[in-house]
């Protein structure tokens, strides 16, 4: 799923904060309070999902998370921590000393029984829990993303899992491609299914159960045609006509583990004009570019500019027209793991990809009274360039 | 689905914070900067889901975003603002400035230009981010949960848009129940259809994909069986016994508006033991207390205490039985909208209900070697009683 250019924003953030003293003092602790769920950081670090919000922190290499009793033996059985606390046993502490049993209340005796006065938090942590730490005579430093730097560069069994779901990703797209062949296009120009017009969202139904049936959650599936496509965030919606292209951005989550697949196609039912078969030759011309050039060391914001030009050279550039932008005016790419979009990425700043990054390479092109293209597929970088992990067929016309 | 007592801090923190002095000055503005998608307070403030952060600011009683070009046309005709402005347009005036166009660069200008100096902000808000908006010498205020005191009164359309989902929950639910009629139990006690052994797995592939046929999002449904009901957070996995608890508990969230449904029943395929059986109906009687009590003005703590004195009467009691917790130990409900677990809560903390809350009504029992029962309804409170959202009858045996 294409990432819009707002997000630069956030890396610039982070990158105009003070990253140059980081190295971690002994005594700090790091800090999160999240839902596993919701936060992508908590998951990394606990490996597994809860609901609702928790205590995690790591002091002098080892993890720690204060479950309730509820879910204290589960987090026994799957958190990747070195020891489970009982958020019951502190509660009742707190009582039996006549203090109330809240967050800050729990967080302070945690932190003051292990002389802990110094904590880390993520970019996103709550400021309200923020200011009562430091209220309480805490030293505490809210570090820019990313939190876990290691989050990253994957390990070989992140790789497997986004692999799986680049797979349910595929399936996904299968059972919309076959779908779309059973459909028939009539003299008002609209695709027909079973006598009635064919809707994204009939589309997205086929899409999104086929993916529900492999146990993923397919959250706002991308299926938009024809001028929805150059609102490239455009879910899509409403009958589709024939002879137009149809994009699929599928971004399933497993449930299990909670990493992501993402996969980009482009189809027409019936045939493309020859403006649309241009577009999408110089689209795949571009992610071909992503293909070759991308390796550790490379910057991101090269092989972006580089596909930026190709595109106009081929007589299709990119900026306001008729008031609208049209062109190639997202990212090229993206890092994909726990989050959809995560660092690092490819697109106009610096970042330099590194072995064992995975990222989207996502060009497209878009233009009203034509439509859009884009392909995506997901590389995991390596020293000597990158192993394509999408396996899946490029074609236009069905 | 049932919220853990874990929370409970949560709301004592917002309880401890100094709520008397809550009044907005007029020169206050609130904000936000947060992804609609992932943030409850952002989508309740602009009506529409966007997947990456933006800002949304409200002064002087007009409401504004501030959009990249990707989503400025998608806002315009969705956002429920009173102004859309223009990312871009203030990224290119702090670049002509020589100032790098960042997140907290862009929150600068804007509010120097309104000559807005104080700004009141979620508890979740980023603490990176109200670090940097201090120093740059505004006035910051982090507000206790709810930061729209307003969602927890629910309008005429949302409760609309919570009982659409209550339906397509209870077609999952029948989903999976139509299912399970068609199994068969063997000689080795496992329910068994189209000659292999019923799963957890499999019965949630029947609820899922029939929410998500309808467009609706199934995230980390619960069907358990047996003991693992008596960890009300499983998620259930593996074979399913004839004759013992399956507990359902479904909670899809609309792609649309965002709202959620939330519904538990509890089955067995086969016979029922006594112990069980009288378990359903005092499971049924407590939420009976529920329906009948629940108005305007009662105490939530009241009605949770009435149940679980209730329990206890009829010998069920609640506690560490052999180092687990057994019993009724967690909350009879809880506030639904945007969020799946929002204020108030009905539990052991002081809530007072107000006419126009909608609240699942959710009591349980759970003991090891005989299984768990949990029924949940959604009702909205009014001035004279409650009305039960949900329309989905209550059976044990099928």
């Amino acid at each position: 799923m294409l990432q819009i250019k707002f997000n630069r924003s956030h890396n610039q953030l982070a990158a105009s904060s003070n990253t140059a003293n980081r190295s971690l003092k002994a005594d700090d602790a790091l800090l999160l309070v999240a839902a596993s769920e919701g936060d992508s950081n908590m998951l990394y670090a606990v490996g597994f999902f809860v609901p609702d919000p928790f205590i995690f922190f790591q002091h002098k290499k080892k993890k720690y998370v204060v479950m309730s009793d509820l879910e204290l033996d589960r987090a026994k059985r799957q958190a990747t921590v070195d020891q489970v606390l009982s958020l019951s046993g502190y509660q009742r502490k707190l009582r039996k000393a006549g203090s109330p049993a809240t967050m800050i209340g729990i967080l302070e005796l945690l932190f003051r029984e292990r002389g802990i006065r110094s904590l880390r938090v993520p970019a996103n942590f709550s400021a309200l829990l923020a200011d009562q730490l430091r209220a309480k005579g805490f030293n505490l430093e809210v570090m820019p993303d990313p939190f876990f730097p290691e989050r990253e560069i994957k390990r070989a069994q992140e790789v497997r899992h986004i692999t799986e779901s680049l797979r349910v990703a595929k399936l996904g797209l299968n059972a919309g491609i076959r779908m779309l062949k059973r459909t028939e296009s009539r003299p008002d120009g609209y695709l027909y299914l079973n006598g009635s017009k064919l809707t994204s969202e009939t589309l997205k139904t086929a899409v999104n159960t086929t993916i529900m049936a492999q146990g993923w959650l397919p959250s706002h599936t991308i299926i938009s045609s024809g001028n929805q496509c150059v609102d490239p965030h455009h879910e899509g919606t409403g009958p589709i006509k024939a002879n137009t292209s149809i994009i699929f951005d599928i971004f399933p989550r497993s449930q299990k583990n909670g990493y992501f697949g993402d996969l980009s196609r482009t189809v027409v039912r019936g045939r493309a004009s020859d403006k649309l078969k241009k577009i999408y030759s110089t689209v795949q011309a571009g992610q071909k570019i992503g293909f070759d050039l991308i390796r550790d060391g490379l910057n991101g914001r090269e092989v972006h500019q580089k596909i930026l030009d190709l595109f106009a050279r081929e007589g299709f550039p990119t900026g306001q027209i008729k008031g609208r932008m049209q062109g190639f005016f997202h990212g090229t790419g993206h890092g994909l793991g726990l989050d959809i979009h995560e660092a690092p990425r490819i697109a106009p700043v610096d970042a330099t990809l590194k072995s064992g990054h995975v990222v989207t390479v996502e060009p497209g092109l878009y233009y009203l009274g034509i439509g859009g293209v884009r392909l995506e597929d997901v590389v995991l970088v390596t020293d000597k360039g990158n192993k394509n992990l999408t396996d899946c067929p490029q074609f236009l016309e069905i």
